[in-house]
């Protein structure tokens, strides 16, 4: 069941307001011992507050959004995610950056996004520390804390500032250490919600990481909505289930970059 | 002429109370034009608010503390700095990070510092945008708004995040891109003042790069304070008045850092 615009917009309040028990419920969860556990490798991991924060998000969305259906990073994890694309799909990332979150305690992220019929719909970014409330809706704008976001300056890449990802740019695949040589200056900040946010607000000229369904689905909306570029690196079709490696920048760094890459 | 422990205390007042007016000045500067030119490379800017704040830094400073010698990024630039200790030295950078402040409006930091006869005393950091202020007075303890910082905790190199210089890492010298490989996580803000503020806080346990005296003068203060390891990477005496290759670590990533440099 497709909701209409009125139906979206009552699900969107609810949703923010769900956003501000979010961030009060994860900073009690910081003051207590919370386990760490790791996922593939010993720098992915997942804490008692991912989970309790991924719990939290379904139980308000079966309310909320009752017909839809519910991707989340730590029940998803591992398993296969059915490829349709039909109706309503929430995409959760109930703790992006955890890295972040269990060594610095700043520099995360939750992020939400509705996908209807495959369109990327609804994005929410929240930047958990600065309780900075990042929101979009297609067509209806994006914004800060109800302060519209304005399409990124365009700058030429060696006035603009990059974020590549620790592995491809060591590994120099699609020669990105030439890429980020070129840049007035490169910056990792060690979440996908965190570094596009700084794309979003034009700190970031461009961003390239490898990415899972939940690292990207907010922000997607935002990037679409902002006439950024947002596709993956070799020129593949995006696909919103699946990992990709994936570039989101504006339209002259995002040429620039095409350029270099091998 | 040396102060004596009281006058200190006044001339830390007062450095204190003039740290407020510099960070209202600096908001005011930023919501008109400014203009910026580069220095020594397309990448090295200096604005007119750099040249104001040092201005407004060297006014105060022959108030507070008259028979004092000051060393600034702005008016030094380019020239030969008498290498003499002897006596109270102040060195400034009005805005480190300069490249951050001119596209992001956001972090970066002024910092200043007191060295006397050598030794480093006292060190101010404000990191302007989120209004904290790290403040350091040698063995009298490190603060961020007036509560005390402890020592950093120990974590081994695959726990701990690292800092690297984009520049030392992509052309791998010392076998830099090990290190960043071997870490829990490769950060990038483009700020020493700020990235020093993430090694005092824990929030990274190394930050390796290639700094000017104004770019170290405050940080050193409070490694030395926090029991940091603050070294050359090649192991030379580090000099306050010049430039070096520096690593700023906890003891343990440090030791672990060694291991690798080649």
């Amino acid at each position: 069941m497709i909701a209409d615009e009125k139906q979206l917009q009552e699900i969107d309040s609810a949703v923010q307001v769900m956003f501000g028990s979010l961030r009060e419920r994860t900073l009690t969860l910081m003051q207590k011992p919370f386990s760490v556990d790791t996922k593939t490798s010993q720098n992915d991991l997942v804490t008692t507050v991912d989970k309790a924060n991924e719990q939290f998000i379904r139980e308000q969305l079966i309310k909320i959004d009752p017909h839809s259906r519910i991707i989340g990073e730590e029940e998803s994890y591992g398993h296969q995610i059915a490829p349709s694309l039909v109706g309503h799909i929430w995409i959760i990332d109930p703790i992006d950056g955890t890295m972040n979150f269990v060594r610095q305690r700043n520099h995360f992220a939750i992020m939400l996004a509705l996908y209807i019929d495959g369109q990327a719909t609804l994005g929410y970014i929240l930047d958990v520390m600065n309780d900075d409330m990042y929101h979009c809706w297609r067509h209806h704008g994006a914004f800060v804390n109800r302060q519209q976001l304005s399409a990124p300056v365009e700058l030429p890449l060696s006035q603009g500032l990059v974020d590549i990802n620790r592995y491809l740019l060591l590994s120099n695949v699609h020669n990105l250490q030439d890429v980020a040589r070129q840049a007035a200056g490169l910056r990792m900040y060690g979440s996908a919600g965190i570094e596009l946010i700084h794309v979003f607000t034009g700190q970031l000229s461009a961003y390239i990481s490898r990415l899972k369904p939940w690292d990207l689905a907010a922000g997607r909306v935002f990037a679409e909505e902002l006439g950024l570029d947002v596709k993956t690196i070799d020129g593949r079709q995006l696909s919103v289930l699946s990992s990709n490696t994936v570039l989101v920048a504006t339209k002259q760094a995002s040429q620039e970059i095409g350029w270099l890459l091998k």
